[in-house]
């Protein structure tokens, strides 16, 4: 019998949808299940020396409702916003500072490989659908949406994330900080059957890579590089699939995309030479976390979703994974928390222009921590977006902390060439300057020793506008610090 | 009765005389015994997954002599050189290869706090010895030596490092590959009775440093920080015992020093303000390691020993201690290896100038591999300094790969204006590049691809003229591979 997998079958169709439907089913619930299987609310606020003062932590806790809710936000294309950030967005969902919610993230790079990445997944088929007539999800981008105006595509790939929200905190108001729990991160299985119980993801070297002139032969070239992942988390590494140059794409509107210029444009297999002997026996350890997660600015009503900022965003550091806690200064009314950009690995740089762009589902614990609350505690002045794990503590410095104010009305196009790992380098040891000094009570001498010594400064990446260094301290340096 | 700690005994010099022998005596052995208590000989060679292929090692092993040596070389007015490398010099000892040695260091920075670092240790009181007429090392620097044109002092301090060696390695040649293991390296007890079982280091925030320019009062001041550790190996983090801030010193020659810019200057601390009221309660784990080691290199006769370079030098990198393995390209006869600028930490960036400048006694074994033999092994081509460590392998990046042949004539002062860390991110990228295409046969965009998810690239030091950047593998990653 055809279980939707035999197109001879007269009753195909109906087959393949009940199997689409069985699938979408199943693989639902694995994604649902993750929450219940990192322990669930119980296993929160196990943590401890968090930036959070137990008076703080109380004071924040009294304001919340009593008995937390559970959201679930799914990804497709009502649920999603492609490219930018933005405060004029309708929520996809209210929660109140506590709650828990789970939210599905797609990467922009599916298109890479549709049929690993796409075909048979619901959620990812609205919003990758586009035919001659029709775009799932039309606008790609901050830029202009006039079809008189742009030439790539409605928001010209001006920010290529797909980000799932925005997600209205309700209390959240400018100064205040939000608390975002990381409480579990899980990869997106292939919904296709042809590769049950695998994730797949895409490594593009492309053209705003850091290695992209200085190839040997002297030419350019963008490789796409597919790899495969278990989703069933038997193996803690991804391997690499096939690889293949980029060549000239005509996305289904008749535009040439000559180069990787814009979001989501469907890779046309016939036109590539797949190179499957790659990477052979090479074993990358996974790195699941989220490239872009963040809040939207007041500044501008839209933000190119690639360079990071005071608001966090696409800070792209691979620790903001599963048991991190991420703290967002809050810059408009619901803090408006939207995330993208899922990645099951990457290194610190992200040279090449990508990590391995593949789909993950996180569940987060959002809180609010009121500006009055603030004062005296490690949070207060915090205007930048703060990292905090198990066994560390991480500020990101940018070449320019808040670009979009700093470089003015050209912002959005001034930053892709103004910034350095220098400029990058200045503004995070400023930042961990402010953190020792703000939250341990240093004199500027102290930390500045401090961190000669007991920091060390890495390169988050040199490719995303605005380039990013962070500083790491390790809590237990103050372990014996009187309280 | 007096063990020469009484002053009014009317026998306390011979008394304190006995004293200081006896204590160098028990330091010697101490730092003696450390090999011992690292296993000796017997721990050697048990690593897997190096750079030294079985067939390599055979070949290297060949060709020394059937019984290995071990050799100790203290550290005294005789044995180092300070502040340059020279093929010039005379060797201190010669060994073959896969000969042992232990080799003391001196930190440059002890002259900040003589009666800690210096006091009662006869060698570092000769090397430290500067009265009016006298210094127990003269040339400080690669700079002149002519006092009608030196300023501050001999050799200018164009170059700071107390080096211990050269050592030269029978056999070696330019083109070989000299591998410099790790077996130890512990910390110098203070021989001051006052400060029994500790050690102590200096951290300078210096004219030099990142941090310098961008002060919150806008006005400069370089802060020295005086560091404890416990010699004795019992706790694993050091504590600030004081810090005060740089006033302008006379040296014992009369030159005023209105900031850091000589090394050795002795800090008459009536003349500081001491503040113990520094760091309560902060823990700087320890990670003691060797900032400066490396070869001569052929280039110049007398190389500054601040920039790092091709021959490795002063690369500031925490990771090169106990347990590492560095391979540096032979540049001339001999290797002429040389050890100092001992750190008991650092932070990658080492951003204020110096990390704690601790004096420290190494452990390492020298195995020469002729270049006849390094065919189609990976450590073919090696033109760069590398480090392996137990679980990863790491490529250091430069602004300049090898300024002194890069930047001809004027090197030695252009370097110092030219560094960017987005240099040496380049360079860090062109070197793993090479890595892993050369040793692990991967293709360009293999390798291109693994570096932005796989590899983590971080800030070495931006405080040596020759700004550096390093890149992180795992070796797990090529576990999997065929051999």
């Amino acid at each position: 019998m055809c279980h939707g997998d035999d197109v001879n079958c007269p009753h195909f169709a109906v087959h393949y949808k009940t199997f689409k439907e069985d699938m979408n089913v199943e693989r639902r619930g694995f994604l649902k299940s993750s929450f219940a299987a990192a322990g669930g609310l119980a296993a929160l606020g196990a943590g401890t020396m968090t930036l959070v003062t137990p008076e703080l932590a109380k004071a924040s806790a009294a304001k919340q409702p009593a008995k937390q809710s559970y959201h679930y936000l799914p990804a497709n294309a009502d649920t999603v916003h492609w490219g930018y950030f933005s405060k004029t967005l309708k929520p996809q969902v209210e929660v109140d500072s506590g709650d828990i919610i789970t939210i599905e993230t797609l990467t922009h790079h599916a298109a890479d490989d549709l049929e690993r990445m796409v075909k048979g997944d619901e959620g990812a088929e609205s919003v990758y659908l586009w035919t001659k007539d029709k775009k799932g999800v039309d606008r790609r981008g901050a830029g202009p949406t006039d079809p008189a105006v742009y030439k790539k595509g409605s928001g010209e790939g001006m920010g290529v994330h797909i980000m799932t929200g925005p997600v209205y905190v309700r209390g959240a108001e400018p100064g205040d900080i939000l608390e975002v729990r990381i409480i579990d991160c899980v990869p997106r299985p292939s919904a296709n059957p042809d590769f049950k119980g695998k994730a797949f993801g895409s490594n593009a070297a492309a053209n705003w890579g850091f290695h992209y002139n200085h190839l040997l032969d002297g030419k350019k070239r963008e490789v796409i590089t597919i790899y495969e992942i278990d989703a069933t988390g038997g193996r803690n590494w991804a391997q690499a699939a096939y690889n293949f140059q980029w060549v000239p794409q005509k996305d289904p509107f008749g535009v040439m995309h000559e180069t990787i210029d814009y979001p989501g444009v469907p890779v046309d297999h016939s036109t590539t030479k797949r190179n499957y002997d790659v990477l052979k026996g090479v074993r990358l350890p996974i790195r699941p976390h989220f490239g872009t997660l963040g809040l939207a600015p007041a500044e501008v009503d839209f933000v190119d979703t690639i360079p990071p900022s005071y608001t966090g965003g696409n800070i792209d550091n691979w620790r903001i994974g599963k048991g991190a806690t991420m703290y967002y200064p809050v810059s408009v009314a619901g803090a408006m928390l939207s995330v993208g950009d899922p990645h099951a690995s990457q290194g610190d740089s992200e040279l090449c222009g990508t990590a391995i762009e593949c789909s993950l589902t996180g569940t987060f614990q959002l809180i609010v921590h009121k500006k009055a609350d603030l004062a005296g505690t490690p949070l207060e002045e915090l205007n930048y977006p703060m990292l905090e794990t198990k066994d560390d503590w991480l500020v990101h410095g940018f070449s320019f902390a808040n670009y979009l104010q700093e470089l003015g009305s050209g912002a959005q196009t001034e930053i892709y060439s103004k910034s350095s790992v220098d400029l990058a380098l200045r503004d995070a040891f400023k930042k961990m300057r402010h953190f020792l000094m703000k939250t341990k009570g240093l004199t500027e001498d102290e930390a500045i020793s401090l961190m000669s010594i007991g920091v060390d400064f890495g390169i988050t990446q040199v490719v995303d506008g605005n380039w990013g260094v962070h500083a790491i301290v390790k809590k237990d340096i103050f372990a014996g610090m009187a309280a």
